[in-house]
């Protein structure tokens, strides 16, 4: 996790909403990236799609097996629903994030996968904070 | 839709899941796509969100405001997540998803987003029910 957050941090260097995510098989980083919604121009770059489609093309197949993401904030329902089609087989969150997170939302993910929240939550937590603090 | 159809086509022929998706402003095609999880070894690379962010490349930001997608099978939560965050004006789809449609799985379009059912249904709908029967 401590990885994913310094892709947070890279991400709040940028003015990106900062969060940060890494995918690990077996002890080994096969992905790691942050958000770049505002880089992009697009929606669709959150930390874990990116982290989603890195490790998928890492691993050659598209199925996350035996894989865990490692992620600053809690995913919205589109990483959720990416992450169910992927069949990651973990996930470990740091922050929740009640308004738009996919437990608020009503999204699930797939019933191999196990999760875990509040991991470095209030670094993650306070990052995001400061971001948006910043902002106004 | 018509284009969007074509788009599953071209799917269906390459061995793709066939969806098709088309994103039109001022009744002007700005992005047209189809299903390439198998070719690109990438469970997000659905038709909807290649559609995304193609539509926001060519509008040079990441809202699709005055957009419609036209879409041959109503969107998982994944692609509902991502026309979420876009704040599409309008979506229409063909073939409705009782199983992993964002509907049964509980995820939400933004409260901006207009959308309708069931235009060109069945045509959709045999292309993927052909699909699945030549795959078993």
């Amino acid at each position: 996790m401590q990885k994913a957050f310094q892709e947070a941090e890279d991400a709040f260097d940028k003015g990106e909403i900062p969060v940060g995510a890494v995918v690990v098989i077996n002890n080994r980083i096969i992905a790691r990236s942050h958000n770049l919604t505002e880089l992009l121009n697009d929606v669709t770059a959150h930390a874990e799609m990116q982290a989603i489609t890195a490790a998928a093309n890492f691993l050659g197949g598209k199925y996350l097996k035996n894989c865990t993401l490692y992620v600053t904030l809690e995913p919205c329902q589109m990483c959720a629903g990416a992450l169910y089609w992927s069949q990651i087989t973990k996930i470990v969150c740091g922050a929740s994030d009640e308004k738009r997170g996919f437990r608020a939302m009503g999204s699930q993910l797939h019933p191999k996968t196990e999760i875990i929240f509040g991991i470095m939550e209030q670094e993650c937590s306070n990052l995001m904070t400061t971001f948006f603090k910043n902002k106004r």
